[in-house]
């Protein structure tokens, strides 16, 4: 049924298991490690559901020291390490392999240091995105990355996948927002990388390990930019009834220099699914919609939005309407964050996330119907439209191979047009699993050769996260040592 | 005279220079190449005039096609190379060595492409950060970081220092700004990282470019964001009685959350100094002085500057003082903006770059002044108060041998107090000869020894500015080839 390859197992560690969980077993209390089958099988996929592999034992460290140690030990034995969160990534990143090691951050959960001086926050690696928040909210502040997940996702898995979210817009990713981290590396030793202060001169290895989708080692705690919540905050939905005249709205906002703390795009389909799901007001009379929101003082939104209606008004807007309440304002957010749910309800789909720049919206907007149409399939478009994110759900019937078959060359041909556009592959899901046998169409040799240089310069042995990121062909620049090839 | 060593010339590569010169003249026409010796000399040193050394040669290719044939020859003949912008590096980040050829970008000065609606400009990486600027301000535009040489400094050499500005605190450095570039790596292989989008998936190797010093490669294109201006701007002078009621102020405005666009701080000696220079109204009856700049619409500043005024009187703030016109902002910015060039006319001075977070600047402005008396010395204080940044001018008599002694070593206190409350040696002027032999001071072994892993997998044989970054003490990790030691 896939389309993507997993590597075979390599025999010879999955002959040793007695002998690699008794050496777990010595470093870790019973509750940190996870061998039987039914409680493996619990860790076998994650967000991207179609593929499943049960890894050959699950580790639960408490401490960075239990991280060391049993890096140390894996390493020894030359065994793989799938690195772990929440589970909840969209291209793959924590799917296992059954000769790895699952090791997941879940237990390392507490807050370590609120330092509201300095607006930082340091936490271990498996606290929640929103549980970063939750901790500095009661004096203002706020952690800004917003992935749509945060209820659930941990920041170590942010920091793997660069995660972003609707309000990423005006406060950056999750690189813009991380000052530091500690991590353990392949081999069990800890480096602590970047801290509560600027760039600390050196190589910026930050930049590099945020977005590495676990192939650089495991982070086990993280220094974090937190943000002192605005006075006030305004969602508006603009309805309009072209898809091109929301794109050009887009644009003009962006090209106009105005940075509103959110823009999201979401069309006919995906209004009509999420309003079914929300009931959060959104005009059903339109073919595409925008929820603008923008924040400061009254004085501030009322003059961001007089700037912002103007523009609209200018592309045709149809329909303009403001939140009225602190419930609508809840209603329309989460019929947003829920449109993957809800499009779960009504039919299967593969959410792409390929990126552009804003100023080719309209076209690409315009591209993407017709890709879906030349298949016969319906797309629903809801994405970050601000920073050019795109999140079209190619929807299609899991039941009829042949669908899904060109549901996934549907998705390929986005992400194409996306990278031919000027854009790229993935915006914030990352590339794990799914966007693997792509990179080649964004990155040419040289470009790959020496992530791959970098990326060896980390875990020459291959052993972290090895099937996910890079095209599994053998196409190794000579100097990085082979790693196990496609089954 | 000086404590910081340079590696002994390669007495082979000194032998082979007619040939590397004709190898060299057949790859460039004769303007591009400098090989007399009075021409040379006017590239031996850059902004830390202290150091000295008259390079091999000088090319000055035209194009990324001949900064790639040139690297190629130049990596078949083994030569070590010196990237070099505008040779404004206050850390020594420029300065040759004898057996070194300098790639110059300075006539890679071309505008390739400006993009209004996706706010980009793409450049060469010669032309000047000023440039970019004045090539977009007809359309209300420009490019945020503004380092103090911002009129003769490249864009090349922003992106080696990862460069910052007085207006930073708003609008992030130069890795904040930077979306791509084309590089040429030390074998001659052109590579294009980032681009015209949000974070393409793989590893983010335009962070790890940003802040490189030159040692990954020869950067000869930019695609750089592009903000539009503000409505408008209001700096405003708050004179304090005290050091720390200084600190205190921008310790509680960060503190409450308020981004100013600059907040820039200056102690009693560095007013009288730069007051004398600019005659910018600076007030001369206090102890320390914040330059605080607002922006935005008239209503905008004014709210938040009311807040901000609302601060610094608990704090028991002197004397406040709006600029009136665009001529007193203009003085109020020459007078910080000359602060170094103003000081050298009165004293010589060591200029350290430490960063801290800004919670402890309180304490870290009085520990300096513990530091500057303790050897019998002044400091001038002038800097970036709002991202922590420092710069403590140590004043000295360059003519007393054992005065210059004394005045190094209290720099290199300082920066070791930086590290020890938690801030780093350098926040945007770049690590250099200068701050080389501290770095372990900074990191400990596994982090210094990731970096040069990260650093080998770009450059194996140590070809590019070698002498800078990392100690030159031979702590290498075991798979990282050895570089020439220290002379």
């Amino acid at each position: 049924m896939s389309a993507i390859a997993f590597p075979a197992p390599d025999p010879s560690i999955l002959a040793r298991r007695p002998a690699i969980l008794a050496g777990l077993a010595a470093l870790l209390p019973a509750e940190c490690l996870v061998t039987s089958e039914d409680e493996r099988r619990a860790f076998e996929t994650d967000g991207l559901t179609a593929y499943r592999q049960v890894p050959l034992a699950v580790v639960l460290p408490r401490t960075t020291e239990e991280v060391s140690r049993v890096m140390a030990f894996l390493h020894g034995q030359g065994v793989k390490v799938i690195p772990r969160g929440a589970g909840t990534s969209l291209c793959g990143g924590a799917i296992p392999q059954p000769d790895a090691v699952v090791v997941g951050v879940g237990k390392l959960n507490r807050i370590l240091d609120l330092d509201f001086a300095n607006r930082t926050a340091r936490v271990e690696a498996g606290v929640t995105n929103l549980a970063i928040t939750g901790a500095v909210a009661h004096r203002g502040f706020f952690y800004a990355p917003d992935p749509s997940s945060q209820l659930a996702c941990t920041i170590a898995g942010n920091i793997a996948m660069n995660s972003g979210g609707a309000h990423c817009l005006k406060y950056g990713v999750t690189t813009n927002n991380v000052l530091g981290v500690r991590m353990v590396m392949v081999d069990g030793t800890v480096v602590d990388i970047g801290g509560q202060h600027m760039d600390a001169g050196g190589l910026d290895l930050l930049g590099l390990v945020v977005g590495s989708e676990g192939q650089l080692g495991i982070v086990t705690e993280a220094t974090v930019r937190i943000l002192r919540a605005a006075e006030g905050a305004q969602p508006v939905l603009f309805g309009f009834d072209s898809v091109e005249a929301a794109g050009d709205t887009v644009s003009a906002i962006i090209g106009a220099g105005i940075v509103p703390v959110a823009m999201e795009y979401m069309d006919k389909v995906a209004i009509e699914i999420c309003e079914a799901f929300a009931h959060a007001g959104y005009p059903l009379d339109v073919e595409a919609m925008l929820i603008i929101e923008v924040e400061g003082s009254p004085g501030d939104m009322t003059e961001q939005l007089r700037k912002i209606i103007a523009i609209a008004r200018e592309h045709g807007v149809k329909t303009i309407k403001e939140s009225r309440s602190a419930a609508e304002t809840a209603a329309i957010w989460k019929g947003r964050k829920s449109a993957f749910g809800a499009t779960g309800r009504v039919a299967d789909y593969i959410c792409m996330d390929g990126t552009i720049p804003t100023g080719r919206l309209p076209e690409v907007l315009r591209r993407i119907r017709e890709i879906t149409d030349g298949y016969g399939l319906k797309a629903a478009n809801v994405f970050h439209a601000g920073d050019g994110n795109l999140h079209p759900l190619v929807l299609y019937n899991i039941n009829d191979p042949r669908e899904q078959e060109k549901a996934e060359e549907a998705g390929n041909d986005i992400l194409r047009l996306c990278v031919e556009v000027g854009g790229c592959l993935t915006g914030e899901h990352g590339v794990g699993i799914e966007k693997r046998d792509l990179m080649g169409c964004q990155f040419d040799r040289a470009d790959l050769d020496q992530q791959m240089r970098v990326r060896a310069a980390f875990d020459p042995a291959w052993l972290l996260n090895p099937a996910k990121v890079f095209p599994l062909d053998g196409r190794l620049p000579p100097e990085v040592p082979a790693r196990p090839a496609a089954a």
